[in-house]
Order: C-alpha cells, then structure tokens, then sequence
C-alpha cells in the first residue's frame, strides 16, 4: 500500500448474475478510485470475459495474492478459482455456488485479520452456495456467524444516501412464524442496536426512530391483534428509560402515505417485506444492505443476482456505487466514533452547540 | 333535478374529523358542479361553523329533504341530525358516532333506492360509530352487509388516478390470522372479483393483474413458506383456465423496487399492509379507496379522521376530490360497460383492434 486509503474488499458474488458488471461498471469511474483501494475476490478471466462481452474499456489492474499488495488506482484481483472455472450467464450451477462461497470465505477471513478494511458483497444465489460450510439464509446471517463475537447480534439495515434507514426486527421468516417470533425483548433488542448502528456507523447524534407496528391500523386498540399493546408497546417503554428517541408505534401504511419518515433517523419494521416494500418503493435502484451490530463494517446492493438480463450489459449499477460510498462512509463513522468514546474530551466539545 | 347529471350522496362522516372540511374545499371549485349534483347527509350547521371557523367564502347551498329535490351548482343538504349536536374537533365523542352512523344508513337507504347514483363517505372513527345497527371493521363491511346481494361480494381496491390499483385478498386481520385465512379458493375468487372491477368500473379490456406472495423472496422455493406453492400458484394457475391475464407471485419488495406496477392494470395484495403500504407510498394523500362487487359504486378519501389537525384548516383535500372524481367515473364505465353487456353487437365492434 502506498498510500492511506481504505481498503475495501469486494466479492464477486455469483458469476452467472450481474455481480462482474456491476463492479466494472462502478470502477469505469475513475474517481472511484480516489475514494479507496478495491480488492475483488474473483477471477480475473471471468471479470475480462464479461468485460469484453459488454464492450466495456479496460480497467487498470493486477492480480495480487494478499490485500498487502494492493495498490492504488488499480482493480486488485485475487484469485480465489482456478482457471477452468466459468461463468454460464443467467443459470444457476454448482460452480457458481462454490466460486461465491470460497471467494466469501476468503474475504471474510482478510477482514478478521484486519488485511481489508471493510467488505461489499455482490449477489449470491442463496440456492446454490448451500453446501457443507454454507447453510445460512444469506449473507447477514453467515456474516453474523464468521464475524460476530458472543455479543454482537447482526442487524439488517436497508439505507439510502436520501436518508431513509429501515430496520428489521425479523428477517427471513415465513409470514405465520412472525408473531409468534416478537418478544419484547427482541423488539427492545432491536432498537437499542439500531440506535447504536445510527450512532456510530451513520453518525447521527441523538437518532430518531419510529417503530411500526405489526398489525394493520396499529392493531386498532386490540380489535386487529394484541401484539401492540402485550410486545411493541412495552419494548419501546423500556428502551425510553435509556435515553432513546422512540416514537409508535405506528401503522406502516399511514406512516409511509404521510412522509413521516422524512421525520425520523430511522424506522424499525417488524418483518422483512413490511420494512422492504415501502422502502423500495420509495429508493428504487439506489438502496443499500448494511449489516450493522458486527464488529467489521460490511454493505451489499439491494438487488438480487438478475439471472434474467445477466448477459445483456444493461444492469444499473448505482446501487453497487452506493455499497461502496456506504461501507466507506460507515468505517470513518465508526473510526471518529471510537476515537470520540475512547476520548471524551474532544466528545463533549463536539458535542457542544454550535455557535456558527 | 333540472338536469341530467350524476347525483353523489356524500356522508359527512365523523363530525369531529376532518370530513366538513374535505368536503367544503372540494366544492370551492365551481368547476366540481359541472361534474355532480352532491347530495350532502349531516347537518348544515355544523358545515357552516366549519366554513366559518378556516374563513371560507360561502358556497351556493339549499336544505332538500329528498335527493329528487337536488339542483346543481349548489350543496344539497339532508340534514340527518338535528339542530342540538354539535361538532367537538378532535374528540372521539359518542355524538358525533351516532352522526356518522345516521348519515351513512339514511345514504345507503336512499342509494339502495335509486335516489342517488352512487355513494362518496367521508372518514368515520371506528370505535365510536359502534352500536346495535353497527357491528362492522369499516364502511367496507357495512355496505357488503347493507348493499350486497347473496352472490356480491366486496372487494377494497386502493386506486389513483396515476393508474396503480391495489386490491386486498384479506382486509382488516391480525397479522397473525391471515395465512390461515388463505385458501385457493378465496385468493382465486378475488382475483376473478379484480378481473370484474377493473373491466367494468375502471373500463380496463383485458386488464393484466400481478399477484403478490405472501412470504418475503416469494417463500423461496418453500424454505419461507409454502402458500406460495400450495395455494396462490394453483390460484393462479386455476383462474388462468378462464383467459384471465394473471402473473405471479411476486415478491413485494422486489415488485415495487423494480417499479413493475407500471406494467399492470391492477395489483392483488395478500393482505392490508403488504398492499396499502407501498401504495400510500408511492401515491401520498392522492389515493382513493373504491369499494367494488357491489351493485352500486362507493368511493372514499383514504385518510381517517384526522383529529390531530381537525380544528386548524390545514387538511389537504385532495384525497376527497379524487373519490368524487373517482366515483363519477367508476359509475359511467359501469354504465358503459352495462350497455356493451346488454347490447352485444357494439361491444364486439368496440373490442376489435383500433385502426387508428
């Protein structure tokens, strides 16, 4: 490394979707690289190969074998398949499976030993890469358990440079298992971590967060269900004490028709699709997954593998840039942040009112 | 009547609402008198405090005591209350749910009964509007008991005039309930009742409709649940039998993310939440609720009561405009479509291809 700047590791995800396409197409930019040193855990073959289907430029690069060797200005390849594997655009294999796996595990092990600074992973395919050392619903949750030490609890955080963050308390789980799944001491959980995760990662002071409710109308005082009154209700009464900036909970419709989200730091939405919908409905192309609560810091494109226009050259890639502006935004967060607790004087003089 | 023009009755919903002050700036254009002859159920004193109270300029109105007294350019009001209930903003009172409930059943009377061509009803509060003669969620539930016959069956639409149509298989439900209340036949049965609505009171040929999932990413191949697999695709693949255009499911996240309403003449929701959240979204304070499957057209604003800001004059009226809009249109195609019915030989020239 010649210079300071952040390291991001990138995986290439699963090789038959749009992973390749949207990274060269975020490093077409050459401001990209002002910003930090990306080092893609791939192939360089199959990046090349995509890269000429498309008609895309060449990209400055070099194939390197441990993020010490990156330097600036370039794409630094690691190769983590051999040479034989390809890319079947727009199918699902086996080998794809594997070459977003190795390449997974091979940046998850860098960044626990701190050769990378903060990681961005493009789609997999959450069918193909099961096997043996992946049987997780997805990223979130195989990160949670390489990267999470005994008290760190990943937390699922959809995010837009327009400001909007939502939350979810429930992730992966039929629509039947969500009731049954809320304690309120999950819900509690939840918040607190959120609030931690705007704080340190986002750098909001004294973060705002709505909570919705689960049930339509806010459970209409108990005639549409009861988990507001028995579970939301008290979470966010017991996280008050603490200090924190809780409202709801709120009925999600409502909530979104109103704009109130332009109100709050953050929204906690009990279940994936109630937090997702609106939030892609609002967001579109330019949202991004954070993984907040682990102690790496870690952002992926909001979209999925597009098998369907995975040879076609057209993927937007804004959502990609924008996973990669966010981790790099989040890991300074983060580091002002640690050095602001660690150091409390300068802490409460930031902290201070401005006078301007 | 002088004139041949449509006749809506308007219920003037919870008196401590916002309902007197939709209505009135509704009418503050006199270019909405071209359009209807409105037929007004509640109370003209309590309209003219209103009026009084936000400085409005006075609109044309005459007291009838029967809809075939009506005349346009003017408020015709019925009143249904009398002189000694008064409106108390912002305060759910049992007053004003007696009100509302006397204004709803003297319109749904006088609809039933010809006297008005269709049916616009300000918000009502749904707790204190209950008594003996209303055990119901919603107005929806009211007129499916009070209008339908045997065989009608309601269906919520959430509608704009920028074209997204939202219909809900289950309505107000704990979140809990509703995947026992999925069955093949119910999300079949309402597909066939969206089919119906949106040819005849949306005047849509051949109308494409998009069919949610219920579990986020679609259930996954059933690793998040298995109606998808087990209810709404045979649903689906049932009602295709009968030529009707139906795709899905979709993930809803993914649906709106990728803005895939534009290619739809109507989206089927699972349920409240999941359909109404990313409609209010996108749509804002422009959405009207229509309630179809009934032999007569209903329409709604899509906002409640609004206490919060019930006595300050700032209520955006624009939902309100819309359901009049809304409900005079719906009407005609119904009309139309009724004649196209019963007079074949047009309907087959009119559903050949333009040459245009």
């Amino acid at each position: 490394m010649e210079e300071n700047k952040i390291i991001v590791g990138i995986t290439h995800g699963d090789i038959n979707g749009i992973g390749y396409e949207v990274i060269l197409k975020s490093f077409e930019d050459p401001q990209m690289f002002d910003l930090c040193v990306p080092v893609i855990y791939g192939s360089l073959k199959i990046a090349s190969n995509y890269r000429k289907q498309f008609g895309m430029a060449q990209i400055p690069y070099q194939i390197i074998e441990s993020p010490a060797q990156a330097k600036p200005g370039v794409l630094n390849f690691i190769n983590v398949v051999g040479e034989d594997v390809q890319a079947e655009p727009g199918k699902s294999t086996e080998a794809a499976g594997k070459a977003a796996f190795v390449a997974l595990e091979h940046a998850t092990a860098d960044l626990k030993a701190g050769k990378i600074d903060c990681l961005v992973t493009a789609p997999i395919n959450k069918s193909n890469i099961q096997g043996p050392d992946f049987n997780f619903a997805g990223h979130t949750e195989y990160l949670q358990s390489s990267l999470g030490g005994e008290n760190d609890r990943a937390l699922m955080i959809m995010a837009s440079d327009r400001g909007l963050r939502v939350a979810l308390v429930t992730t992966h789980l039929p629509l039947k298992e969500i009731s049954g799944a809320l304690t309120q001491e999950l819900v509690a959980q939840k918040i607190k971590d959120f609030h931690s995760a705007l704080v340190s990662d986002f750098g909001v002071h004294a973060p705002r967060i709505a909570v919705l409710a689960l049930n339509p109308h806010s459970g209409d005082d108990g005639l549409l269900g009861k988990e507001e009154q028995e579970i939301i209700i008290p979470a966010i009464e017991e996280v008050r004490q603490d200090k924190i900036l809780v409202y709801g909970p709120y009925p999600a419709d409502g909530f979104f028709g109103a704009g109130h989200q332009a109100k709050f730091d953050g929204v906690l939405a009990m279940y994936h699709d109630q937090g997702l919908t609106p939030f892609k409905a609002l967001i579109g192309a330019d949202g991004v997954n954070f993984t907040a609560g682990l102690p790496y810091v870690r952002t992926s494109p909001d979209h999925g593998t597009a098998y369907d226009i995975a040879d076609q050259g057209v993927a937007d890639a804004q959502s990609m840039r924008s996973a990669i502006y966010m981790a790099i935004d989040a890991l300074r967060a983060r580091r002002n942040h640690q050095e602001s607790v660690s150091n409390p004087l300068p802490k409460l003089y930031q902290e201070r009112p401005s006078r301007d």
